[in-house]
């Protein structure tokens, strides 16, 4: 079943770099490294080094030397892959990983497919199918928070779990299922108190797992903010100013239109996308309808709306501008930010606080994004929105991954049902079915249950080389 | 005099890969990584570890995990630097590489310098200043040849032979000013036909050398080649079809005018850096003025000249067009390049052979860019002006860094001045000048002799982590 074939990759970001990592994994991983190194003295062969050790000399091409590497031998079963491997650290440039992984492929070992080393690993039992989705979570995992939710799942997170309940089910379910061969007996082995005991755990676990997606959804991806307002009432400054104050990981997300750009910005960890609303603009009183069209679908998109009025603008203007927001607001949390209050008297404050009265899930703020006053206080009503206690508790166990919600979801509503037909009584062939049906969503989940599909739709999304 | 430092940085290509190489080197380098670094069992040292070992654990900052990591240890004087050196193989997030680089800092490591990790391995004698500088160019290389010159360089190239000729000048130039300190007695223990011999077998290395610049630099930066021509003449399909028919490295590079944009184009491994000269046209039969200025500084950058000629024209049109290009080329190799062949009758090509009499350093060669008629024959031409004999010969040394060039110019001239000397008997003293000048130059090269800022301006330019 396992693919007997030996692949090869570069491992190492793409591009030019001091050094670069060409990684292989298979029988003949040791083999097919030979055919191309030699070691100073000539004479030293890879087959006979012990494992975990490294060694310096050449790869070469015939006689023509390519470059001067270091190798590292690993062997099965102790390894990565669980299978022999050896990785390749040569000079960075990309004339060289390209002529070392031609090589390789020319004497026997074939291009890696995207996550093909984790893919194996999991095969060869090295770690679970949750725990090697986790290798390519963590990988692409730019603030902390995402990256402690991503090692926590590789490390084991819910899974070890989700296998022992799993093996609780399959002997409940045996049992039940030989009562069916007697049934003409009516005998039950099946303890049914103790079975709904389980049932109850299990749909306890499920659920509190399935209602941490929201929070490990917008952890992983960044929280969308949408931020709202007019023209010129200081958004990119804004923008700016939590930018310059934090040591943050900053990039652009072309969005799915043309003229959305999200920043993506590190707040004490947290990742937050700011998905800018460009091009709004009121005209005589009356935002411009294709814009503020836009901005409700931006609006719809977020967890979080910060709208920026203008403190220097007549109240009138602000007020009809927040109306027009609030009427679009569905669960978000609006943050409403008064900006420019470094060149505005206090009444003028004062006057906007008694003007607008905040409904629960509202706050305000008011700042100068331009001086950087009060950004820290608008961070913290950011940051309060995350459910931080949460993500800070060690114990809690956080889902981020859509295929894991979708399968407890569904594991979810079959032992639903197992309880439910336990009050009423239901017939032993009705119950398995049900247990039967959630043991395969929880199966799905560790890789205990999967198809050649399931693992081709995970792992076509993980890069070359890991 | 050697920094006693501890220095680290990511050494792998910036960006996000399946793994990423973090490197240490100095005294405390496997100290540093102790403390940061935890084996599945708790128990193992690093410290007690034997050289080139591969160690599997976690980083851990206090009792959180940032990342489980294989560990890869080199101890002094066996190692790239000479010195104790980590390699930390992580998981390739540039979340994980930042942790882990400002773990390391907060233990007592710094950030290296650019091209830090070869300047140690220069300074403890691992490789001389030439071979330490082919490092970088190894890196950098993109084409089979570039490759090959940095490689031979890298693994000792010329310098060894300079360091032994220099040794030759230091024991004749001892004897010279032996005989200074007895001059009254007029001695002479340096034999002058002895030395002679050695001072014409230097010119002839050095001059050799030397002379191979031109070839080497063209090759390090690839080959630059002017593309002149009318607008529509077929000039971007010509490079299409140069593109598509090689598995091409191509890559843009913003010129020094905004306008211009080069593309490297590798023809069976030799870079061209084909300069397009967009902006060109014809009003008229009159060529726009600003037009035709730019084309001339083009062609003055060029080692060869394309100039595409539009057989479906009239030959008026085009014999005008060569004629204007012809009075600006100077030492250039031009290639006449009759295009859109298939679009036009044999008279027509015959006719353009008659009209046009080639000099030496011409070409002709009719082709269709767009369906890719007779492509190699123009690749044929371009490759034919590059000395590529020269380049395929093992035993031939080719010199690609300015600064190398410099100091063997230098060399010779100063050489030069003592093998004139020698003919016409000059004085002890004077000769002893020219050639401690001439070692001063050759030492340069191989860093026999090296300052600080020497050191500085090489270094710098080197990447991070190498």
């Amino acid at each position: 079943m396992i693919d007997q074939s030996t692949i090869c990759a570069i491992s190492t970001p793409p591009g030019v770099g001091g050094i670069a990592v060409i990684r292989l994994s298979g029988q003949k991983a040791i083999a097919i490294t030979e055919k191309v190194f030699t070691s100073p003295n000539q004479e030293k062969k890879l087959a006979e080094q012990s494992a975990n050790t490294l060694h310096f000399g050449t790869i070469r091409s015939g006689e023509k030397i390519i470059d001067e590497v270091v190798v590292s031998l690993f062997r099965a079963p102790h390894s990565f892959t669980g299978e022999d491997v050896v990785e390749i650290s040569c000079h960075g440039s990309q004339y060289i990983q390209q002529a070392i992984l031609e090589l390789l492929l020319s004497k026997g070992a074939r291009m890696a497919g995207p996550g093909e080393f984790t893919q194996r690993a999991f095969l060869n039992g090295k770690m679970d199918l949750s725990q090697a989705e986790a290798v390519a979570d963590l990988i692409a995992s730019t603030s902390a928070a995402s990256h402690k939710l991503a090692l926590n799942q590789m490390r084991g997170g819910f899974s070890q779990e989700l296998i022992k309940l799993r093996g609780e089910l399959l002997s409940f379910v045996s049992l039940i299922e030989l009562e069916l061969d007697f049934s003409e007996e009516d005998v039950e082995f099946a303890d049914r108190t103790q079975l709904l005991d389980l049932a109850t755990r299990i749909e306890e676990m499920i659920g509190k797992l399935a209602d941490s997606f929201k929070l490990g959804n917008v952890i992983k991806n960044g929280i969308p903010v949408t931020i709202a307002g007019e023209t010129n009432v200081g958004k990119s400054t804004l923008l700016n100013a939590l930018l310059n104050d934090e040591r943050a990981i900053v990039s652009e997300i072309a969005g799915t239109t043309r003229d959305v750009i999200e920043d993506v910005i590190n707040i004490r960890g947290v990742s937050f996308r700011f998905i800018d609303t460009a091009g709004i603009r009121t005209t005589a009183d009356k935002i411009e309808s294709m814009g503020i069209e836009r901005t409700y679908q931006k609006i719809k998109q977020a967890s979080i709306v910060l709208l920026l009025l203008d403190l220097t603008r007549e109240p009138k203007k602000y007020l009809q501008n927040l109306e027009d927001v609030r009427q679009h607001i569905n669960q978000q949390n609006l943050i409403i930010v008064g900006n420019k209050a470094d060149q505005v008297d206090e009444d003028v404050v004062r006057k906007m606080l008694m003007d607008i009265t905040l409904a629960d899930n509202e706050d305000m703020v008011f700042i100068s994004a331009k001086m950087g006053h009060n950004i820290d206080s608008l961070k913290n009503l950011l940051l309060e929105t995350v459910n931080l206690a949460k993500l800070n508790n060690e114990e809690d166990v956080i889902v981020t991954n859509a295929r894991h919600f979708e399968a407890l979801t569904q594991a979810r509503e079959a032992i639903n049902r197992a309880i439910e037909g336990l009050h009423n009584g239901i017939t032993g062939d009705f119950l398995s079915q049900d247990i039967r049906e959630c043991m395969h969503h929880l199966g799905l989940i560790t890789g205990e249950i999967s198809t050649d599909e399931v693992l081709g739709n995970i792992f076509r999304n993980f890069c070359i080389g890991k």
